[in-house]
């Protein structure tokens, strides 16, 4: 990934639970740099999400960091005591407020986070920074990643050409909302916090939170959208001007949010469930979420088997408008059961071999309204199982 | 198990879809039985289950067959005609009303019926009913159960002796509502029908819709209740009266649910969820299933990884009311975290040595109000990979 002006980034191995790999993030933004958030959902969060929420009243950002390997959730005082440390030491190394810095942390849960660990190592993470570091910082962050997740686009916005560029992480535990453990992005945009906060929070919406590799939501799950205005745009706050750089964004968080779900755990394929004929668009989303978290769905997929059956259990089990009888499902483009049966002497062979594929698409068709919806998942395989079986020891 | 006065079976090999094992029952009912009913709230329920519905209304039965190996779903006008002429042929054969003949099928879905093989296998299986075919029946509705599931209990009703019994299948697509395939439970009370739904229902509250497999309701899942009042006790209609004979359905039906749920697809472990100091039962109910359906709880039991904070992760995602600091749990009676924190020295050997065991008990306190609830899961192993993405195979 290139640089992004008003970005500076290091990275370095303190060891807080991976030994002899980059654990840690610093990043530092210009003065007058706007910040936007979209955090977890889950009520049990960890202490980072707490600290980020109350620091994004200010609306202003001028460093992050992160760590890998501790979540820093469900550690009570010694956690909210983690948190004010950090904060205070790269405030002081940046030269700005507490509130200023945000902070991530992902890993185990319910084990102390070491942050002398982490404040014994900004001194020399201040001095490295440099506009290059976009591509070890998508490593840093990993924890069971495979690989890691950059995603750029840009824009024209008020006359002047902007860059959208972010990573991520995460490839379990991840459900709606937020269908990631954590995401940054950032814009040379100028553009004020507020109006950055409803553009991510349509964008999440779009994207990360509508896709699922396990049901499960996350304690620390962050997206935060940085703006540094160094592109020097002139001011823009009516929604066509604004609309150019809206779908960058939203392409950006898609294809992380893409990205995460391909990593998913254990996860061999990609699936993507298109929902039409829905009485709404929301009662579309439930329907093809039900199907994306379904179990027997991403198994059976998993093993290559078309098994429309477990995709007509999954609408049934939604709880949502749905007529057996007008109901029709395809795969890889393929009708295989219309309106209430089997598509009789239906050509199973395009079937067979789209759901060998890495990318599998399932198309749900509820003939009820004009209400749409897609959602994302992967399959759920014995990677899931190894992965998750022994992941403290 | 023993036989009930009142009630005789038959089942035989009729190659639906396995190869040399019984995969047909046949069930009749001495003139005057009363039924009771509870079905999935899919809303795609599979044809036998709109059949049953529509024959409660009556609130007598003198029949039931049962297939393994097709659930008859999905199977539009096909499937509504097998279940017509399977019904029209056992009720012939016992000299009936079709309305008073039950009907259940399991299996894959989206294949047509081939109800012949039932109807041309009614006529000897009508000859050779016998009150000493439960074990045999409870083995002919299996799919892929690894052991057949039956339970009894006796009470005083009325003065008189009753025997409760039952049987049941499921293993895999089990979760509220309703947490079983087919479970068959027969009294030789003397009970009005309305009575029973209510009994049935409550029981079916208690013990079936308290329990998950994988989160995934079937399209097929019936309890049904058949009193036959060969037991002559006198009519008993006042709460506590009835109260030693509620106890025992009870009994009956939280033992066959929870034999169900050992023998989840893969299951190596059954895990309870107690919850406590919730707001209200009902929530505390939602709490419990939450932690219940966590696939990254499961996993972690399956490998023997007392991870606690994935329990706190599952609290929070069930969207009740939890508060974090004031969060305590414990697994195997041990206390690890408690009021928001890990237990700072807690001994962890025995509960290192409970969840190597075959039952994990979990307790999780929210510290907020009376509420209660329990929840059973099994694990999720590598054995759930293996059955569900070859099922049709």
């Amino acid at each position: 990934m290139q640089p992004m002006r008003g970005v500076r980034l290091a990275t370095t191995a303190a060891g807080i639970r991976y030994r002899d790999r980059p654990d840690l993030l610093l990043a530092a933004f210009a003065t007058g740099t706007r910040v936007a958030g979209v955090f977890t959902r889950n009520r049990c969060p960890g202490a980072p999400v707490d600290w980020c929420r109350a620091a994004l009243a200010g609306g202003t950002a001028r460093g992050l960091v992160v760590n890998a390997g501790n979540a820093n959730v469900f550690t009570g005082q010694a956690g909210i005591a983690a948190t004010s440390a950090t904060a205070a030491c790269a405030s002081t190394l940046l030269g700005c407020l507490p509130s200023e810095v945000f902070l991530a942390s992902t890993g185990v849960i319910g084990e102390v986070l070491p942050h002398e660990k982490i404040t014994s190592a900004l001194p020399d993470l201040h001095a490295a920074l440099d506009e290059d570091g976009w591509g070890p910082a998508a490593r840093a962050i990993m924890t069971t990643d495979t690989f890691p997740k950059g995603g750029v686009r840009t824009a024209t916005l008020g006359g002047t050409t902007v860059r959208i560029q972010g990573v991520a992480k995460g490839s379990g535990m991840i459900a709606p909302d937020m269908a990631t453990m954590l995401c940054f992005v950032a814009t040379d945009a100028a553009l004020p916090a507020a109006l950055l906060q409803t553009l991510l929070a349509d964008g999440v919406a779009r994207s990360f939170n509508r896709t699922t590799v396990d049901s499960d939501s996350s304690t620390s799950d962050t997206v935060l959208l940085f703006a540094t205005g160094a592109a020097g745009n002139t001011p823009v706050e009516t929604a066509p001007a604004l609309a150019e750089f809206a779908a960058a964004l939203d392409a950006v968080l898609l294809e992380l949010a893409l990205l995460v779900v391909r990593d998913g755990e254990g996860a061999s394929k990609l699936i993507q469930i298109d929902v039409r004929g829905a009485v709404s668009d929301e009662s579309g989303r439930k329907v093809a979420l039900s199907v994306a978290n379904s179990p027997l769905v991403k198994t059976a997929i998993g093993g290559e088997d078309a098994n429309w059956g477990r995709i007509v259990m999954a609408v049934g089990k939604s709880g949502e408008p749905a007529d057996r009888d007008l109901l029709s499902v395809a795969i890889g483009g393929t009708w295989m059961a219309r309106q209430g049966s089997v598509v009789p002497g239906y050509d199973e062979a395009p079937v067979v071999a789209h759901v060998k594929g890495r990318e599998v698409e399932i198309t749900i068709d509820l003939g009820l309204g004009d209400g749409a919806s897609t959602a994302w998942t992967c399959d759920l395989t014995h990677g899931y199982i190894d992965i998750n079986g022994s992941y403290r020891s």
